[in-house]
Formats: C-alpha cells, structure tokens, sequence
C-alpha cells in the first residue's frame, strides 16, 4: 500500500503517521518528492481502513497495491478450487450447466423439467422459490412450498439442486438444496453473507447489477472469512446504458475472475440478456471464455411462465444449446 | 398499458390475450396498422405482471401508461405528506436538518456531537450503529452498544433519532429510534423492506448507487402496501464513472421525486460526494432545488473517525453550512 | 408510433395534433381511456421529429414501434449483407480476422507484422496512423506518413489496409486505404459521418464508449442516408463500473445487431479489454457468439508499443489465437 | 508519478527503466517491499505516456500523482480566471445569464426572443445554428443562415452571442460570433479541440455525456496547449440509469472543477434534465452551488421549438427564474 503525503506535512505529523503504521506491524519506506513524500507500507494492510486513511487531512492519496480480498485470492491459492456438489464438480476443469425453470410452479411442471434438463445434460437443477421482484405487486414465488417440490424432483432425478434465499431466517428450509444462491440484489446484503459463512453449505454468489469484480470478491470475503470456502462466482450481467438486452453480459469477468481468484466461475445468460433467443450465442460465447459451467432457464411453457418467460429455453432448445455447448468445450480442450 | 401485438399474431390468438384482459378487469381498445396491431388497456394495470406479458410470443412490446407505484404516487395523493418524527415535522415546507456522527464511537463524542449540532440548529440525530462496509475486516459498527449511546444521547438533548437497520432480525433494537434507515445497499432487499411495511415506525429509505427513481419507488410501494405510510425519499448520489467525486449526487432527484410523489425528499451531500469541502455547496445546492431536508455527517474529531471522516464536517463548519442553509430557504421562500 | 396524450386534451388540440399528423402522410387510430387517449400513427413514421413531438404540451408519452433506422434496419433488408474488401468478403457466413499494430511505427516494423499476420491466417491488415488521445501530450501518430507506411505494406502483402480517420480533411490521404475506420470517440460526430456517406469507401464504425445499439445504427444511418451502403459494425466495449478491464466487452450485441441490422458485426477484443492475456478468450468468445470477423491488434515488440502496447500480442500469440478461433468458427459451423 | 515492479523483476530490467526515467529527465527514488518495488518519480511528468508505461511487462501499476493536465491546473495558476466576452465578464464572481433559443428558426423569433431575454437579466444570448441530432431525419439547423440570423439580433441587442460549431470547416462563419460552443458529443473530437487551440476566440466546452472531469479538463488542454486560453467549462449532465430525467445534471462538478481548476464553470440546466419544469429548481441550485453561470433554453413558443421544446422556458418563465437566481446570489453573497 501507498500513501501520498500532501505539501506541508510537517515532520512531526510524518512520524506520528509512521509510528501508527508500525504499531499495525507495518514497516514503512519513505521516498522524498519534490512536492509530495510517498510513504511504501510493507506487510500485511489487508486491515489498513482505507476510508480512514484517506480522511486524514496530511494524506492526498493512497494506492493498494495487493488486492484487499485475501481467501478468494489466487494470490495466496495458486490452484483451481473444485466444489463438490453432492458428487458433481465444478471448477478445475469439470464443467456442468444447471438448468431448469426459473419459479417452481407446479409438481408436475418442475419433475417434467428436471427429466427433461437432465436427458439433455443438465447436471444440476435450478428451480426458484423465493423470488425478488421490483414490484410488490409481482409474483413472489411459492416459497417454502417450491423448496418442497424441488426436493420431490431431486428425489426423482437424483439431481442436486439450487435455489435461491432471500432472508436468513429461511435457512432452515434450505437443509436439502445443495447450493444456496445468493442473488445480484443481495451481493451487499452484508448481515445475509455473514450468515452463510458460518454454514456448510455451497454457496453460489451473483455479481451485482452494478457492481465491479472486486466488490464480488470482498462480498465472497464476507462468506469466506467466516470460514466457509465453498463458494461459486456468477456472472450474470450488470447494468449499462444498452436497452435492447436487459442487461449487459460481462464475459470477460471469466478469464478476469480466473485471474484473481482460484474460485470457480459460472455464467447465467438467461438472467443477462433476458432474451431466450440470445441465450444460445451466449451460452457458446461464455463456455469459449472459459467459464466452469452454465446456469440456463428452462420452461416446458415459457409463455406461461409466471416469472420470466421471455427469456427461457424450451426443452428441446435446451437440448441443441447444451450439444452445441460441448462441441465448443471439444474445440477448446484440444 | 399499451401492448403492441408482433405482424402475424392469428385473430385466435388475439381472442385469447384479451380475453385473458377481460377476465383481469380490463377493458381493452385495439387499433389495427399495416404493421402492427396495438391493445390500449384500460382499468387498473397496476397488477399486470408486466413481465410475463413481455414473455408471450405474440408481443412486440408493451409498455406502461400509468406508473406501476400506487401508494407513493402523487396522482392519487395531491397533498404532500408530511412526516411527524416524535413532534419534528418533515414535508410540506417543513424542513428539518438531521446531523451526527457517521458511526457511534462512545458516550462521550456522540453527547458532545449531539449537543453542538443541537445548537447549530439540527432537529434530528443520526447515527450509525450497525455499518454496510464493503469489506468484513472494517470496522463493522457498535451494534446494540451504539443504539445504546444513541439513546443516551436522545435522553440528554430530546434531539429524535435515526440509525440504519441492516438486518430484520434486530428490529427490537429499534423500538426507540425515531426513524429507520434503510441504506442504498439494501434498497432492493425486498424481505426487509416487506417486514418493515408491517411495523408503525417511520423508514427513511435511501436510493441505490445505480437505481433509478421508479425503483426506489417500487421499493416505498413494499412498505407502503403492508400499511406503514410513514416513509421519507433519501436521494445520497448514485455510481457514475466519475471518480473524483465518491458517488454523483443527483439533485434533479428533488423536483423530480416531488412531482412523482408525496412523500418528503431529503439530500444526504455526505455520503454522495465523500469528500467534507464539498458537503457545503452541495448543501446549500439540495435546499435551493426544494430539498425537504438534509442529512449531514458532523464528527468532533473527523481524522480519527472511524468510518467516512473524510466526509464529516467538524461542528464549526456544520455551524456555517446550517447557518448558509437558512439563508437559501429564506431566499427561495420569498 | 403510438401517442399518448394527457388528461385535459381538448377536442379541438386534438383534432389540430391529428391534422398535422395526417399532414405528413401519417394515419391515425384513436383509442380513449378513462385517464388518457392513445393515437396510433400508422405509415413511415422515421421522420417525425420524436423530440418535437415530446415537447408538445398535450403528450404524456411518445413510443415507436419501428426502430428509427432504415437502410441498416433487417426489416427492409432481410438478407445478410456481404462487404468486399478488395476481393476479402466480411459477412453472410465469411469471417475475416483483421489484425496489425495499434500504431504504425516504422517501415520495418509494420511490414515484418504484415507478414506475421498473413502467415497466421489474418486478411485484413490494421494499422493506426491518426490517433485520437486523451492527453494532448502523448503520441499523436505518424499521420500522413503513418498512411504510406501502410501502403507500403500492402504492396509486398497484398493484404487490404484498414485505418483510422479523425477529420475529413485528411480524406484525401485515404484513396487507396481500403477500410476507412470511425472510432468510438467519433460515432457521433455527425459532420464526419455525413461527408464519409457521400463516399464510396467502405466504412467500419465502432460503437461508442457509452453507446447504446440503437445510437450506433443511427450514427451508420447518417453514412448510408447519404447513398454509402458500405458499413461494416464494430463492437469495441463500453463504458462501465468495472476497472479491472478497461472497458467492458459487449458481446451479446453480435447476435442482437445481427437481429436488427443486416449488416456485418466484427469485435475488437483488444481495445475492449485492455489486456493482451484476454485477447484470447473473448477472440473465442465473439466467435463462438457469431461475429463476422475480429480486429486484433499485433506487435512485434509490444512493450515499445508507442500506443497500447498491453493490449497487443506478439506474432506468436496472435498465431495460437488465429488456430483457435478456426476451431470454434469449425465447432459452431457443424 | 509512482511506478509499481511485478515480483521477479531482475536487477538489470529495473536499471534499464530507471535510466530510461532518467533520461526524460526525471529523478526516481526507489523503495523495495517484500513483494514489490516501488518507483517514485520526481519532476514534470506531464509527459510521460501512462499507457506506454502500463504496457511494460515488468510493470504492476501506475499512478499518477500531480494530474496530467496543466494549463488548466489550478495548482500552476491559483487565481480564478476571468473570460472577458466583449466586455461581460464570467469568472471570479462575475457571473452571468446565457439565454436564447435551442434553434435560431427565424428573424422575428431570435429578435423577439433576444430582446425578452435581455430585459430579464441575460447578458448573452445563445442559438444553435448547427445541431447534432441522433437522427439524420431530424431537423439540422439553419447552419450558415441560422448564425447570420444570430448576427442581426446581436445587432439589434448589442448582446455578445454563443454557437455551437460541429466541423472546423465552418469556424469562418463564427467570426462575429463572440464563444464558440464545442457540444457534448465533441468533447473528445481532439482534431476540432486542437484547431480552436489555434484561434483566439473563446471557447466555451460542454462535458462529454459520459466523460470524467478529468477527461474534461484534458480535452480543455488540447485547446490550452494550442495557445487558447480563453476557456469555459460548462457541466449540461451526464447519462445515468434514470430515465426520468435526460441526463443526470452533476452538480458536485460545480465546484469540484472550481477546486481542480482556475476557468469558469457554468451550467446548462436545460440540456440536463430535458424538462422545461426542472430548469428552475436546477438553475437555483446550480446557483447555489457556486456557478460563475448559467446556459438557459427559451422559446416564445416553445411547443412550436423546432428542437429540444420540452425543455425551453417561455420569456415570462424565464424572466421569473432569473429574478430568483439573483435572490440565491445576494444570499450566497452575504
């Protein structure tokens, strides 16, 4: 880390500065400008307050040099993380696409969907039940009751599940589901992250609509540091100014994520495009960057689903994307 | 609503969607072009989940005459709404300065906090006791401990209280603060918001780093449809791509969120520029454009802050930026 | 085009709106609701002025139902268009990789590229000669001699040129340039784009740093109202929140400025990323996305770039990216 | 500036890039950390192109810590600048009032619409003669005969007059005309800023829709460094996610550039928010916020605009907002 003195620090402020810095275990080198001095602090500033720092009235700036997120770090865990859902690998190169309808609505819909997804290739099965929606007035999901039937089509289909929670007080009822999806509008929902770090169970995190790859991996710090390490990334698209896609998928954040972080990385094009049409494209495109797996919606009915129709796969246009998808996992692995 | 029918929709498809209206309470108009045929519904479209209307295969677009918020919507609200915090009136020309540490340190700087700002003429305390941080290893907040000395500090001065909720779960914390806050990270926390909509406590919710102003709306209607009319607008800048500023106060926010609803509108210059210098001019800024009221950080000892210092006023320039703000209200009221 | 008009219209401003309409050859449906009445204008409505007819005092809403873009519009064109560059076919199933340095530098240097390029499969050459900077202080380009040089390469390659233009008044200098390219920071000078639609020259447009589709098809509108048909899109990244890449790749606009336009779409992953390690993934990813063609820059010293040097591949790398982009383009074309 | 090393950096790469520093001319101290190096490097580095720097395989990061601009720097010229406009003064408390049509459409109107705006206050008058419009069906301006219209209002009024011009081939058509606008969409068109460094005239140049100050503040130093420092710097919003408004009018730029820089900053409340019932609480803010001006749209019949009506005032709005802008003055002045 590095911090900019402004002109006029006195000598006595420099070294009340300094002897702060040293009492945090921090060694610090100077380098005297012409107009600023810049102060190197050497060790470990993972618990340098930043926002602190920066108040002090002698500092004109400061610079982190080592990322701030230290668990999801490739830094200091050079190998791919593998998670291990109920038997199926992700990360490391095991890829799987999870599939399924984006609210569970019914028993015979979901168990109709889940053999569906699961004849095409599908290795886990997606299904939500508790569902944030902008208007009050939307459908919200069948809630407890949706959990129930996704584990009637687990128990069906053997697929390990995931589904989405929106408050910790339902933990309970995710006993079963193997994943917990932490959504984009709860990325920041700090108490909930904090939670789930005491868990056991795998957690997949959704980056924000509009929030950077760093701020994905300090959200993930939150789980990690509770000591929970069985995290997935998604990207599922942010918010730009483009209003012919709902939102704007963000593929290079798979080869940027791989970069920092030894997590593995999934991709939800339905989510981010909101267009069933585009999914395909972007299925192909996210699995030639590299992602470890694909989380697409699927609806035996998509016009009569209660919750984002417009962008789910029919099943059998699940079947040509997911044989697509693995000529392109063919053409890269060569 | 208008919905706009794709070229080729059958005449029995067309039978079936309005009849579909029709069993919803809507009359619907259609207007038939070359191109197009166009559905102009007429009722309450409020509950028409316009999601799944844009999923069917017929639709080209649909789009919304009526906004989608109902309680907070001036239309069916002419008069302003006026907030009563404990015998502090906010609305309707009522206008009210909340000022306070960002976080609560101990009894002794926020009695001291609480008393010059009292003095300098602000009508409500703030204070953070539980902190949204974006990182796990900064400091996270005095948590019930600083809703204590809150309290302590409410006893001494009768100044009414804020503090921000960031968890349901702690609510009972709060059965003695005056005004909840809800933070711009958990706007869209639909599960909280929803519990808050069942309490009689008046929420002060503020707009998300990249929200626009109908769902900040969207979010108010989560409240306001469980019976909790009592909410206030917080514009506090939103996430632009400039960087010398923390975050872009939106000040065309004020009018704008006042001819769409009645409910009060108060400016936090705080928390959207980050940096102290700036606090003053765009306090002075938000109360010439018809802010309500204001919400400003005031430590007595901004450098060794424990969050934000850089953006605290100490009590002598909040002094002069209190004393400023009364002359631009007395400007504009003439 | 729909209308909406306010509550309080009167007959008479109703009937005068609906006149002008019918004026400019416009029919007209009405449709009366119990708060609004909606008129759908019916005929070729791209050049009513919407931002007049939003400003009339008696309109709520204005909505097109037709995109305001013709000559690239797929509604009136429906087949793939193909551009001949000299012989090279982009688009309608022909991919063409264009790559070279962000700069030309030196005869040496750009004809030693031109022929690692060709060896390795690329069609097109590039080369920077006027560059458009942020600072006044960096590298400006050779200009005029940045242009010969590249000519210069194309006699012993063969390969067609593509480069940059930032004035019409340097026109002259690009008679035997084959590809005449608009960066993202001119997509919307107009003046510019007007006089390149008088020309014959192809034209490839980059679409701007925070630009939507629809702006993009405008700005070619502007080239191809004035009889020029040759355009080429480019997708080169936006503008967001993200800073870990420099800009952020959009690639779900090659399926979808496929769907509105049916003109070619290349990718630029190079400028996009700003990192030369990320040039490789999102090469396969435009592709496996369906792009026409990829523009990548290549340079036989990238750390003496004198522009963009960590973006470029060496020879060798751009090799391995050329061989595996013909994997995907083999894995989707089956 | 400060240099970071990647780890593995050898001894002979760190000498090789020291004594290339040193031969710019430029002094550097080093400090060795655990896990990198940092440089720091000591006298004017303006010139040192970040982006080359960047692009070094042996680099981690830059930062600069003096800004790249300087002629605009407000740490090299401390004093506020005054722009003498034929003899109205902008800048170091003179503050004054643009005011006039989007368009000019016709003799009578720019008469009529000068000699209102005149009688309330403004001291400038404006009027496009040249328009950038997205569309290239929609109206273009009287170009060449909209300034001479410009000319005779001058005339009539003795107000100095500002236009905007889109092509440096048009610049002898402004050779009466007293501020030469660069738009928006200009604001990194570096070919047209680099002309206008040529002349005298002064410039007024409006921020880019998605552009930093900072990136404002160096396409001013195109111009600057050309030996122009007649330059205005005008905030007219930038695009967010709202929709509500047209843009977001960033105020905290008012005296964040006033901090960054010596040049006046006004502001265009009309362009911001699109809605002529924004203008005035905008302007009064604006106002407050310590503007040296304000650019304000007026039409006598602005449901009649040729372009941008809905946010023209009429000159009896006008004429109010004026005399309230000088309440907000007289109290801001006390």
């Amino acid at each position: 880390m590095i911090a900019v003195l402004k002109q006029g620090t006195t000598d006595q402020q420099q070294e009340n500065l300094i002897s702060w810095f040293k009492d945090m275990g921090l060694d610090v080198h100077i380098s005297k400008g012409e107009f600023h001095t810049i102060l190197g602090l050497i060790g470990d500033t993972t618990k340098v307050d930043i926002g602190l720092l920066e108040s002090l009235s002698i500092i004109e700036s400061v610079k982190r040099i080592s990322e701030p997120f230290k668990n999801a770090n490739r830094k200091f865990h050079t190998e791919d993380s593998v998670i291990d859902v109920n038997g199926v690998k992700i990360g490391a190169g095991n890829f799987q696409i999870i599939a399924g309808p984006c609210s569970v609505e019914s028993h015979d819909q979901i168990i109709e969907i889940a053999k569906r997804v699961q004849a095409s290739g599908a290795t886990i099965l997606r299904g939500g039940a508790f569902k944030p929606r902008t208007s009050p007035y939307d459908f919200q999901g069948l809630r407890g009751d949706g959990i129930e039937l996704l584990l009637e089509a687990k128990k069906v289909t053997g697929l390990p599940l995931i589904s989405e929670i929106m408050a910790i007080n339902d933990l309970d009822l995710f006993e079963d589901v193997d994943i917990i999806q932490v959504g984009a509008r709860n990325m920041q929902n700090f108490d909930l992250l904090r939670e789930l770090g005491k868990t056991d169970k795998i957690i997949l995190i959704k980056r924000g609509l509009a929030n950077t790859m760093k701020e994905l991996l300090m959200s993930t710090e939150y789980i990690m540091a509770g000591g929970n390490e069985n995290v997935i990334l998604c990207e599922r698209g942010i918010r730009t100014f483009e209003t012919y896609t709902r939102n704007t998928l963000d593929l290079s954040a798979v080869p940027m994520l791989h970069e920092l972080s030894h997590l593995p990385v999934i991709v939800d094009p339905s989510h981010a495009t909101g267009l069933s049409r585009l999914v395909e494209p972007m299925a192909l495109a996210a699995t030639a960057a590299g992602a470890d797996g694909l989380m697409i919606e699927v609806h035996n009915d998509p016009e009569k689903a209660l919750c984002d129709g417009a962008q789910s796969l029919t099943p059998d246009q699940f079947d040509t994307v997911a044989r697509k998808v693995r000529k392109i996992r063919e053409a890269i692995a060569e």
